[in-house]
């Protein structure tokens, strides 16, 4: 048996403090942590698992992050690429709180809006971009300012990370 | 005790077949998953776990894939990102062989020239990309075709994925 092959094993345990983020779509492990700018450079343990069987869906990706408590806003744009994510806050290795990912009505200094001549894009404007959750079935989003209508799919790498 | 963090402690287990990717330098895991073209769509089970503390370096990255054998080539190019990574190849359940990530003294049809009108980079012309290391230590780069020097930091970009 090779010892560092053995001591990768203990690596992901549970973790004292933090967030785990469960039922992650199969695949979207790596967009979450690019929405919630957890890149991996900010020290703190992070540990993704991608593609593994789950009972509630057929596949599905976790994510842990130790010493972080992620806010309801902050988890909230995940329903954009994971909305069957739940969220759950781990204190003294106990979930202190369970929720849901949930489209909130209105993203507002959370999304940038893709129309780069929207007036939410001028640097010399002191405006917040303000998109809303027109649709949460389909999702489809809307810029206040614009107008544009915005899917999912072109929203997650302009997301304002922390 | 909450079923589904029970549940995803059970996740990262050893691996029976797949790649190790060892001691990859703290908050470097997703640039070796990107260097490998891997982004949790292709199906595999993957793992990574960053800034975990560590006994040869202080913190590291570990990433594993299942099912997937990662050949000198591939892991080769890691050597820009993550010097000190070891490679180990599991089968059923054991080492079957280690290795260090090396740089090559040549990248043929790995890399891309970051100079946008080398002839390497037209698409009309059958040519392999070819990058010679001309220094291991520093590391140190050059195109052999248009005699560009590339710095690692700006490679990993440009890896021409599996």
């Amino acid at each position: 048996m090779d010892l560092s092959v053995e001591e990768t094993q203990l690596l992901i345990r549970r973790i004292k403090e933090g967030t785990v983020i469960d039922h992650i779509k199969a695949g979207e492990a790596l967009h979450v942590l690019e929405i919630l700018g957890i890149t991996g450079l900010e020290g703190e343990i992070v540990s993704v698992a991608m593609n593994v069987p789950s009972s509630k869906i057929e596949k599905k990706d976790v994510l842990k992050v130790a010493n972080r408590f992620l806010k309801s806003e902050e988890t909230d744009k995940l329903a954009l690429v994971a909305p069957q994510a739940t969220v759950n806050i781990i204190q003294n290795y106990k979930v202190s709180e369970k929720r849901k990912v949930e489209l909130p009505d209105v993203f507002r200094g959370l999304l940038k809006c893709p129309n780069p001549t929207c007036i939410s894009n001028m640097k010399n404007e002191p405006i917040t971009p303000t998109i809303d959750v027109i649709d949460k079935e389909a999702p489809l989003l809307k810029c206040r300012f614009c107008q544009r209508l915005i899917s999912p799919s072109e929203t997650f790498l302009r997301v304002i990370t922390a």
